[in-house]
Formats: structure tokens, sequence, C-alpha cells
């Protein structure tokens, strides 16, 4: 097959807001090669990650991602690991590229899954998916209370387990903080699983960091995740140190490989977190997940947008059997709802499998990308390098 | 001061190629705040960089980089560290944000300079700038005796140093690469100083790029830079266990001071190269220098385009008198050449200073910005996000 287009659809609600939900807007892909319709979904700012795609090229280490992807063979995994090697080599000066090819990577492993009437998961070598538990992400109330009754909502929806982040943990002091992970622990009974995101609040400081430990550890808290700038080492692995129950979390920020093998290697992480939208794909992120059952480091998704990307993300843990919790959107705005039109649900005993379908077994609602587009153009010289394209 | 505007300026060659010359194009930042004027230069990619800047936020954590620049207080270097941290986080997850921040960041210096009257290693609190020893950045030839006749063009042109880069390096066998490392040597004499860049090309191999090194110690070479790829910590720390007399150099890619940080304390290297247009900054780039003088790692600039790009990349590293070897651009495009009214001279000791005039000491010539500028326009959901600002 030959890879004969590439289509960006940039989608977003009426009103985007400042609240820290991915879900709000878009970046669909869809790609065409011999016959079959691939999709994919870039994770966040979808104008830079287009402007990627299209623009003109300034030397030979700084070019397009489209002068690696248009026109090459995909006939199997094999192809699919070259054009990343080349887009890496040929858009290396190019910062947006990982997140643009995200997307793509995701539309050619379903295009491959697509053709051969599999699942990527059984194409990245797993002959079984397991079961995975999904977690409701949450964002922290504005006090305590509010973070209560979320957390019961959450639990009457039958989530086992839920993620709290963001909101006003770390920006007042830790007695406010340890508020919040009582509360949540209260709502949640002995037995639910409780996570906790704060968002790189701490940049990288350790101290302030360390003083919320005590608190998380008696909250019973699984984990803390991104305590620090995804870059911040040093300060990761200081602070694992530190810890005796709970364990640290992080690599949504990772766009590519090496980024989350060091926050395992050196920042001493127990639980990694990939997002397949920025990390440059499925590929990359099962070679993370290859990594870390290596180590003993749990492998879990991170995803906040749509049931697409939900599957991509599930794809390169789902034949692990011990890496069981799952980020699940618990409350997307409806664009990321709308988009598919089949969705990965909870099945009756609250658990989540990868699509058993082929490719990546979730079907896009033409109706909803038309509706939530945004109409977008790139002009450079006089030329239309980008013009919103037609969902037909 | 307030920060009044921010402009993007994207410059380029009537025709730009494939070959590894990142002169061919240019994205100039101009700001306005206080009455003053200050510029600035992204490396690479404008048209991603510029939409970084202007694009719709996705969510609070993905706001474009205007939203953490525009408006704020500018009085002194905290509040340059105060608005690089904003930009970090409001726009975690737009990856091209650092290279956007990067050419504002050298404008704000800039600005702070000229208000000040002092130039900007100054307000780094370096007492003195020492001489640097630039070397002629320069490609490989397509064969060895093409190396050659540039290496004796250079060393004709009074250059004590060079390095030669890229070309057919790497993309055959070691033994043909050892030619043009004992070409390069014959031409520089006994006495010159050989610098070797082989661009990323052994991606991850430690033993393909460790069968260079017998060819680049017999050749007396200083460095080898850019074995890997800039995440390969791994593979940076293993060759360099490998190296008796020549050392490793990298980190052109560091988008972030702890990306520069990890290659001088998990990569081994002996030379940290910084470009100013990728880091973030000046500010950042002075973290790196720090770090590298604690660690015994020689500091030194990553400079492929214009003049201003070049005195924001001396600043950070003007005080050091030991760290004298300096990347100086010997065959720019012309757009690179004329983007400056005034040039960064060697003198008669063919050495170079930054300029020890307030700011960056360099001035724009209005006349080549418009010869050179290419028409852009960024349109979203009906708004004209961008076009192209005339220069005046």
């Amino acid at each position: 097959m030959k890879i004969e287009s590439v289509d960006f659809f940039y989608l977003a609600m009426p009103e985007v807001t400042l609240e820290a939900d991915g879900s709000q807007d878009a970046l669909l892909v869809r790609v065409l090669a011999g016959g079959h319709v691939g999709y994919g979904e870039c994770e966040a700012a979808p104008l830079p990650s287009i402007a990627a795609f299209v623009c003109p090229h300034s030397h030979g280490a700084c070019q397009p991602v489209s002068a690696s992807v248009l026109g090459r063979e995909l006939n199997d995994a094999r192809d699919i690991a070259a054009i990343a090697a080349d887009v890496a080599y040929n858009s290396m000066d190019v910062l947006q590229a990982a997140h643009t090819f995200s997307g793509i990577e995701m539309a050619l492993w379903d295009i491959l899954g697509k053709a051969r009437g599999e699942p990527v998961w059984k194409l990245l070598g797993y002959p079984a998916s397991y079961a995975k538990t999904p977690y409701a992400s949450l964002l922290f109330g504005d006090d305590a209370q509010l973070t209560l009754a979320r957390a019961r909502e959450a639990m009457a929806r039958g989530f086992r387990a839920v993620k709290f982040g963001w909101g006003p943990i770390g920006r007042a002091g830790a007695q406010q903080d340890a508020e919040h992970f009582v509360a949540a622990r209260e709502a949640m009974g002995p037995d639910g699983i409780l996570l906790v995101d704060v968002g790189q609040i701490f940049v990288d400081d350790l101290e302030r960091a360390a003083t919320r430990l005590p608190a998380l550890e008696a909250a019973r808290a699984t984990w803390l995740e991104e305590p620090f700038h995804s870059s911040a080492l040093e300060e990761y692995g200081a602070l694992a140190r530190r810890c005796n129950t709970v364990r640290l979390a992080g690599g949504e920020g990772a766009h590519n490989f090496s980024m989350a093998r060091h926050l395992i290697d050196y920042g001493g992480i127990g639980y990694v977190q990939i997002d397949c939208g920025r990390i440059g794909g499925i590929g990359p992120a099962k070679q993370v997940a290859d990594h870390a059952l290596a180590k003993g480091v749990t492998y879990v998704n991170h995803t906040f947008t749509s049931h697409l990307a939900l599957s991509a993300s599930l794809q390169p843990f789902a034949g692990l059997r011990e890496h069981t919790i799952c980020e699940y959107p618990a409350a997307p705005k409806a664009l990321a709802v709308e988009l598919t039109a089949n969705h990965i649900q909870r099945d009756a005993q609250g658990s989540v499998y990868a699509p058993d379908a082929p490719g990546l077994g979730i079907t896009i609602d033409a109706a909803a990308v038309r509706r939530y587009q945004v109409d977008t153009e790139l002009r450079v010289a006089g030329r239309t390098l980008y013009r919103s394209p037609q969902f037909d």
C-alpha cells in the first residue's frame, strides 16, 4: 500500500476555557492508503501541529512532517518504524513534529490492522488483550467539600478508581492540600484506588513537593503524578527516594521513547504514563511498555480526549495482564464524546478492553466532525499550504 | 516598562535547499517595551513557531506563548525568568513553545540592556568579556578531496579552528569517513583545531559510532559532535567511556536547561553546545554555562544563522575566560549577512568578542528585512491570527 493522503481536521467546542480539560478541542487525522482509511488524533495545540505538517522546509534537517510521510509504502510494522525514524531525522529541528506525527502514526496502525483484519494489539505481538480498571479523571474541587462531592459522584457511577488532578493543589499550603486528599479518601471508602495528579505545580522544588508526601501516604494514594516539570529528572529521583508507600507517576509529556525511559531509569517513577498523541504514536509507546516491564514499572495510558485516542492508548499495554490501571476520560466535553460513533464501554465488572476489532476499532462520526470543525487556513508566499478539508 | 508588542518577521532566501545550512531562512522577533526596541531570532521552522505564538488555547496548560508575554512588566532579569516560567507552565502542551519563546527572550534582554546602557553579558553578572576563537562551520565535501579544499580555504581565510559536519559522514563505511578526517587534518596542519559534527547520523547505534573513534583520535579531532539523537543519553554515556583523547560534544537540540544538564550529567559530554534560539533564550543558556563550569565541561555556542543570533549566543559564556571555542557561521547565505547592519568581526588575532554595546549590540537592516520577508497569513474561525507585519 502507498500512503495517498493525510488530512487534518481541527475541531473545537464553541467555547474553549482555560480549565485543565484537554477534551475541549481535537486534531483528528485521516490517512488513506491502499483503499483503507485510518484515523488518529494528535494531542493538543492543533494550529502548530498542522503548521509542522505543511511548513516550508528551512533546511535538510528542518523539513515538514509531510516530507517523510506522503507517498511512502505501508505494508508492515517496519514501514511505520522507518517512517517514524525519517520524521525524527528530517524534522529534527521542528520541535512540534512529534506531536504532529503522533496522530498520523496511530492512523497508520489503524490502516494496517484494517488491511489484515486484526486489532492493533495483535500486530504489536500480544496474543491476548486483558481487562483494565478505568479510573475517572477528575479535577480537584475549588474546596475539599467539592472534591468530596465529585469523588462520591464517581463512585456512584461505578468507578473503582479515581484520579484527582490540578485545581488548587500546590497553590496554597500543604495543610489545605491534605484536606482534599482526606476528602477524596473519605468518599471513596477503604478500597477505592486514589490517584493524585498535581500537574507540574512544584516545577523543580523538591522540598515543597516533599511536604505533601505524609498526607498522600496517610490517604493511601497509589501515586503522586507529575510533581515536577517533565525534564526535572534529578528532582523526580530525589523525591522517589523519599517515598514510603506512594509511588511517583509521570511521562505524559514525553515526546519520544528516550524521555519516558529517562523518567524510569533516572527519575525512579513507579508508573509511566504515556500519551500516544504526543510520544509519536503507538510504536514508541510500545517501546516504553517493553522497557517498563523489564524495569518493574507499571505502564498506564494518558488519555483526556476521545475514544479514538483511548483505543490508541490502550493498544501498547493491552497484552500486559498485570498492568491494569487505565485512564478513562470520565467527564469529557461533547465534542470528545460525539466524535466517535462507538465507544469503549465499561462492562458489568467495570472493566474496559482494547477493542477486539480490526485496527483501532473505532468509527468516526462524520456529522460530528462537520459540526465541530474549525475553519483554518495557512498561507505562505502567496500559496495556500493548508485549508480545512471537507470530511466526506 | 511594559511589553507592548511582539512581532514576527518570517524571512527566507528566494530558494531554500535541503542542504544542512540553517542560514537559509530566519524568524526575526521584534519586541517593543518602554520606548525601547529589542530583537531576537528563533532558530528554525518559522511557520510552526509563529503558530505557537498566536494559536487559540486548547486548555489552561496549552495556551499560546503570547498569553504569557504580552502586557507583562519588564524591569529586571527576574521579570524575564518569571515570564519564561509562565511560558513553560501555560504552554506546557505546546511543544513548539520553547523555540518560539527563544527569540522573544533574546529581545527582552536586548531591551533591558538598552534601557540600562549595558551589554547583556554584564546583566548576566560577568564583569568582563573574553576573546573567543571562532571556528568556521563547514560541511564535509562529497569526497575527501573536496573536504581538503574546503579546509585549506578556511585556513587561508585566517581561521585557526574548523568544524566539519554532516555531508557523507556515517552514510558509507568507517574507512571512507577516515579519509575525510585525514584530509581535514592534512589541510589544517598540526596546530589547527579540528572539530567533527556527524549530525545524529548514528541515531542510537553505539557500535557504529564507536568504529569512527580510532580515525578521529588519529586525526586529533578535539570533539565528536552529535553522534546520536539528542535524547540518547545512555549511548552518549557509553561512547564517552570509550573515548581516549577525543571528547563528545552535544546539546544544540536542547529546548530547556534540563536537557543540556542531562547530556552533561548522564551523557558524559565534554563540550556543551547551546543554541539560544532553541533552548528558550539567554537565561537558560546561562544556567547551562554555570552548570558546565561546575562540572568541568566547556560551554560552546551553537550558531548557524545571523550575527544577531551570534551576539545572543556569545552572551551566556562571554565572561568565561577558559571557554574559548566559538561557533562562527563562516559561509552563511546572503539573508543572514544582510539582516544585520553591523557584524561581529574577527580582530587581528582572529578572535571575536561579544559586543561591548548596550543590549545585544546589533542593528537590524530594515531594507534587508523587507527584501527577504515572506508574506504569511494564519486564519482560524474567520479571524486573522497572524499577517506579516510591516517592518518600519
